[in-house]
């Protein structure tokens, strides 16, 4: 189960080369980095109401919908899922609200 | 590496019984399911943003915080990461368009 | 112009109540607040990538499918549109950073 | 009432120029498009779960941020109000869901 992400990765970086016609993942890339980032926008969506509607199965359905988004976006933009696993592992070395004080952005 | 999230699921659930004051974790988790789910929905508007600005380190973080706060929904709802990969396993019994046409809500 | 709106919101009204198989609205409210709010977030997104495509025609259909989705919602809801910009006016009254600081959620 | 919206639009056109540090809206201007794409993508995340919790007072004021924020993102982009109710105006010619299949997008 654990490399259940880094497989899925590899095979989304394979598809990406299949033809349009036979791959979800490779039509999807046709269309580009505006059309992914719109899926994983949608999924997210969907993801927020299952979790609103307390539906467990729903809700993981939609989570595997958004996880397996996330890396065909991540693979579009050539970032590999390592350095986001990184990035958590890096922030980790803080913790609680120190944490969250810690990122740029917030 | 691969351990990332595992670990990190361990790690929330551990949190959302600390102190509010001292843990976003527990702070987020007292503020309830509507508030988790708002920020998993800000993280992913973010991720959108970053990703259409062709920005790798900005969309590294935003991922990162995607995931954080997918995980931080899943223990709010009570669904194992375990039971997401599973269906995200699963799913890859078939490939490409078959497989997205087997999603049942597509 | 002005009252466009206004007359959108009569129409949706009254398609609610026509037949789903003839009409997008009626499919819609059949389908239930989730779907709808669903739609919602999805133009939204649109919107978002559209505008940062900086794609004005682009925004400008995004941005009209954003608001009739949300006159839709607004509908099933039974929240008028008329409360909606009663709030906005409301706001006015106060300016800047001030009027901002006075919104509960922030 | 029906003005309301060609009000603000006027008043978000002016705010634009006015100090950053006495106006949200000049604030939020300085910072950039990609940071209002992300505001209106935020506001309409809680216009979904204020709409999923069934909170009509909660629904009418994240509608009203939705709209302040929608024409902050089109006074940003160029974007006339009045392009838009065209728009709307326009696909009003058509009805129901043949309204909908002449959309592009869609």
């Amino acid at each position: 189960m654990s490399d259940t992400l880094a497989r899925l990765e590899a095979v989304i970086a394979e598809r990406r080369r299949a033809d349009p016609s036979a791959s979800y993942v490779a039509k999807l890339a046709a269309r580009g980095r505006a059309k992914i980032a719109q899926k994983l926008g949608e999924e997210a969506v969907e993801t927020v109401i299952a979790a609103m509607q307390g539906d467990p199965a729903g809700l993981t359905g939609e989570a595997a919908d958004l996880l397996f988004h996330l890396l065909v976006l991540l693979g579009d933009a050539g970032v590999p899922l390592a350095d986001v696993l990184a990035e958590l592992d890096r922030r980790e070395g803080v913790s609680g609200l120190t944490e969250k004080a810690a990122r740029p952005k917030e």
